[in-house]
């Protein structure tokens, strides 16, 4: 396994030299962990040189599946990427895992977590794996994800795990950042029901029914294919699969990467997959325009213009909108 | 008390001529409790003549002070809110009250505990009470909030409460938009070492200890006060007070009026008022700005040019820095 968790620290000092950046991106795509480590690491941090990183990486996008992988706490998700990884790299895969939001119990609290799954793959050149805090720079999953992806498409990996813990918001960005979105849930923790009224159905193309040999699981099964049935989809719709499986003990991995196939097949059948990602690379670069805007506003806070503008708000002289205009109109816009 | 919770569903219609406008304001001005239902309406939904309601409002703009109140869950906002209402009023003060957050105990789930209020103050011409939600057109709290505090500057209150469930952001949030902030907190609910984990000692000018009658107040207050004492300041900054009060009987109401009082005082003498409104506008104006370049770069969303550019990045003909940049350009920007 190539350890992308953490680049030592002297790593980032020497790579804001903008003149590194094509070194770093040719010994990723040769498979020197290091420099996958640093790039993440850059992407990450929101560095300055990542306009060019993300220039340097273009021409290998769009190479990996991404696979979102979300669930509850307890359902099992570390253990399932864990076998799915194996199952993955038996099919010959190059795999890279991205695990969001630290504060999971799998990817944070658990730094021994990570060495477990870390352990595994040890001797597995084939695997990247990558801790990300949710809370980036440039404002948490949606923004520095995505260009993760990228790096590790950079560095030959043909499918990329993203897995994140299934509350708020998260489940439901890297949906929207998956190629495929797989949602984990356990029998007995009230999560079918808790799935429908958090809007789940709309973002898993797979459910995967974990921990399958325990009371109730039947019963989980039953209420999925309930929920699927009554869904609403169109004849050229894709019907989101249900697939057991119990990942402490490698059953039904098979399963789930077959459920995951099935549905690449289908999004490619029927232009979807085009679609997705052009619809999130919409969205990626509205995200970045936005950032950039929102720098340059930001930058006006030294000068004298927004301070003069305020104190005019504060004492009733103009209004916050018309301040607004006119701050636009000096940034030129 | 005018009710200014719910404006009828047809006050909303005829508004959105801009003409309306400045008659709105003349009513809300005079004390009409349907206008100024009606001009918190508009500027909750992001009606298109925010501008023009703002601007209308601008001249009236820091006649209020705005008093924030945030506290946990069960720790006694709502009853406190409403006997400091009381006070204020005894005082001859006019006064707004904007509950925020509806998901909380009390301004929410309970229709009923916004009844009970307003009940208290139902023949009462001088105060206005709205709820809001949290989860605005325009980003929540942040952005809807202070021109709400405008329209209630605008129709003649000398304070203006708000008052939000201490959880996450908005206890920051609310803080950032008042001049006072009370922090409430009640014995036995670990709050206090909860309080200085959070940071809430960043943002509390006033502490009150609420139903004071309870076991463990007295540890609650010297646990607050050596927070306090170990807290670092300056020789010209404020020392947060602590006040007691069991607000269900009444009691230390005045004290906390007193202490806002006190904060007041300090605030002006200090030159600190103004700097706080000044920070505070600049917020605004940087937000409005933003959300004004997010619309721009929104609306090119059913052009050509940024599906165009979204389908390039996702074949890796250009990155979607490049085409961020080409996205901003095309903005003019």
């Amino acid at each position: 396994m190539n350890d992308a968790s953490n680049a030592p620290a002297a790593a980032t000092g020497p790579v804001r030299r903008s003149r590194d950046v094509p070194m770093l991106v040719e010994r990723a795509r040769a498979g020197d962990p290091r420099a996958v480590a640093r790039l993440i690491t850059l992407v990450e941090s929101g560095d300055e040189v990542l306009p060019q990183v993300a220039a340097a990486l273009a021409p290998y996008a769009g190479h990996a599946q991404v696979v979102g992988l979300t669930g509850s706490p307890g359902v099992g998700k570390s253990t399932t990427t864990n076998e799915l990884v194996r199952a993955l790299r038996a099919r010959g895969h190059r795999v890279g895992v991205l695990a969001i939001d630290p504060s999971s119990p799998f990817t944070g609290g658990a730094i021994l977590g990570d060495r477990v799954r870390m352990q595994d793959h040890a001797t597995d050149p084939g695997v990247y794996i990558r801790s990300m805090s949710s809370r980036g720079h440039l404002g948490g999953l949606s923004a520095a994800t995505p260009q993760a992806v990228r790096v590790l498409e950079g560095a030959g990996c043909d499918v990329v795990l993203v897995e994140t813990v299934g509350v708020g918001q998260a489940e439901v960005e890297v949906a929207s950042l998956a190629d495929t979105t797989l949602v984990l849930l356990a029998p007995g923790m009230g999560d079918a029901i808790q799935a429908v009224k958090a809007g789940i159905l709309e973002i898993a193309d797979v459910f995967v029914v974990n921990k399958a040999d325990r009371d109730g699981a039947d019963a989980t099964v039953r209420d999925i294919q309930g929920m699927i049935a009554l869904g609403e989809r169109g004849p050229g719709e894709w019907r989101p699969q249900v697939v057991r499986s119990i990942a402490a003990r490698a059953e039904g991995i098979d399963d789930i990467a077959a459920a995951i196939d099935k549905h690449r097949d289908w999004l490619e059948r029927h232009g979807e997959l085009r679609r997705r990602r052009e619809a999130r690379a919409a969205a990626e670069i509205e995200a970045i325009a936005l950032g950039v805007l929102r720098a340059r506003i930001g930058s006006l806070r030294d000068g004298t213009q927004l301070p003069t503008l305020a104190a005019k708000v504060a004492e009733g002289a103009i209004d916050p909108y018309a301040a607004a205009e006119e701050l636009l109109s000096q940034l030129g816009s």
